[in-house]
């Protein structure tokens, strides 16, 4: 394949992290015999201080341009007493969703053996959590009607037929490459948006009679998924309801900062750590450039180079079990590695295998 | 005092736990030398099957002309696999709220020193865990303008200035009586309607001095919950979020079949247990007094009958340290008390206290 990927740094540790994304991308390439080429491209911060904008024009024919983005954190310190400000980050991220159409947000929980102690769930809860969160991610009350002033407010929770339709198909799919379990996340006992998802993805189910398809309300999820997170295979759910389920299942994983993300829907995918911008560890060289790396897992994956996946998927093991550790995750007589080694080591276990 | 108690009982266990409540109720009252008077209401699947409501009117004046509402639990199987049917019980918690304007949902989360090896949290985050959730009931996506046909549907969040000062100032006046420390939750990066509630809460704070207010946003706050629940002390948010979070905060405790609640507002307000109707368990004498005893406890305290209140927090203590539990919570070699024989324990203890 030829790969034309569009590099989107950020801020805080972005940068770092991008750094080692793009020399693994880079090294497995060469391996298997595909081109790339990167296009790098400012967002976030970083573009608010260049152009006055968290997600330029110029950065969005980037991305547009190419066949997958690979997105690494946005947001600083400067903008978070004031979520009102009226330019911020993390507006950069959702014009990128919505330029883009990125509907389908796919978040792995994914449980490391050997960091299992570090979840804050007990062990034999955890051990077999392997499921993913997929969150619909243009729709809701992120993007419907808005209004505010001095003594009111109100968002709408507004979704189509055909939104909530194609991302269900997505999670029906998921569901089938996996152990063919999804579970619809509402709260259709009280909402009509909810009501609506329940029947689209009632009158969807019959089409996919090797899932197993259940429905739960989300404040039954939020506790599910804490009471036993190995009930889960495949969870589907809005923005909002996503926004806040995904976030509590990577933190029961003990494994956030290895975490990758993919956003998918009408025109180019993004990966993406799930991990912040860590803007107090810029330039220290202590980031954990893992969910960065396994993003690029989840890139080559996406283009189904089921290989090429697995190999780093390999490499970042290996890593664990090698003691080859940044700080936050490193035992306690174990060497501390950097951000740039550990890719480092990573991008040398994959030239040898 | 005088107390003239509604009892709800409503459906499942509801009937049991009732029973166990109205009696630590009366033999309180007869300690301290107040009088007490009963009014029997129907409610939920019970209302249904008689009057086709699950809040009748008769039941609301039954409330309104009450003191306060002791109501157990409601909800029957035969209308779960519906969400959409036109008459549901849910409706009648939902009627209930609005007509007695309940406004402020108030669930405290507590760990029980004997119950902690029952948290699904390591033991260590969780046995220093002990805030309050306040939860806004009356408002937001649950009642505000909806709208579903085939192809698209909406909620909408709304929110007027009076509905959460409200409720803020009942969250202020919480933390003044707890460790001082509120926080205010929202999603005030994407949610126009919380960026009302964060501006109101940071206008209202320098009212309060001695409170360190704190503004987080909700996915965080599904995260901090569990990485750390001791970090909270009083916790304020919206309807639906607080319909997530105070579900995430009880399952955390281990000890959600002890968690009572208050709902308190503009009219009576109303006690009750956070757990279910548990329908399997009705009529087996299995089923958790404690829960409905302490929701006796914070009805007392309510009135600001401190020393009653803190009488059946005793006697509670008293009937686990002695290991007289219902089936559940039981150790492994202690003998198994039903819902009736936990409830007379606390009487006889109360009496002879
Ligand atoms: C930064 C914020 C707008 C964003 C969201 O709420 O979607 C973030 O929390 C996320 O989950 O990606
Ligand atoms: C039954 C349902 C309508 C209700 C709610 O969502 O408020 C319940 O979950 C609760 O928290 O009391």
């Amino acid at each position: 394949m030829d790969f034309k990927i569009a590099v989107l740094a950020g801020d805080g540790i972005g940068p770092e992290i991008s750094v080692q994304g793009v020399d693994v991308m880079s090294a497995v390439c060469e391996k298997f015999g595909h081109k790339v080429s990167y296009e790098y491209a400012i967002c976030g911060a970083d573009a608010i201080d260049k152009v006055g904008d968290p997600f330029p024009e110029a950065t969005y024919q980037v991305c547009k341009d190419a066949d997958a983005v690979l997105f690494s954190a946005v947001g600083d310190p400067k903008f978070d007493n004031d979520p009102t400000a009226k330019v911020r980050p993390e507006q950069g991220l959702l014009a990128m969703r919505k330029k883009l159409g990125l509907f389908a947000n796919i978040r792995p929980v994914q449980t490391f053996k050997c960091l299992i102690h570090k979840s804050p769930l007990r062990a034999e809860l955890v051990e077999n959590a392997d499921f993913i969160c997929i969150r619909e991610l243009t729709g809701g009350m992120y993007f419907g009607e808005k209004y505010q002033d001095n003594d009111k407010a109100y968002d709408t929770n507004y979704y189509t037929r055909p939104e909530i339709e194609r991302i269900l198909k997505v999670a029906f799919e998921y569901a089938m490459k996996r152990r063919k379990h999804l579970t619809v996340v509402d709260k259709a006992n009280v909402l009509a948006s909810s009501r609506l998802w329940r029947q689209i993805a009632q009158e969807m189910a019959p089409n996919y009679p090797e899932v197993t398809t259940d429905y739960m309300f989300v404040d039954n999820a939020a506790m599910k998924m804490i009471q036993e997170p190995a009930f889960f295979d495949v969870m589907v759910t809005e923005n909002t309801f996503g926004d806040i389920l995904t976030d509590e299942g990577s933190v029961i994983s003990g494994s956030m900062g290895l975490l990758p993300s993919a956003s998918t829907g009408e025109s180019t995918p993004v990966f993406e750590p799930i991990h912040g911008s860590w803007p107090q560890a810029k330039g220290l060289n202590i980031a954990n450039p893992l969910a960065q790396i396994l993003s690029v897992a989840m890139l080559f994956e996406y283009f189904d180079c089921k290989e090429e996946g697995a190999l780093i998927r390999k490499a970042v093991d290996a890593s664990l079990d090698e003691n080859v550790r940044t700080p936050e995750i490193q035992v306690a007589d174990g060497a501390k590695y950097g951000t740039k080694e550990v890719g480092q080591w990573i991008v040398d276990y994959i030239k040898k295998a």
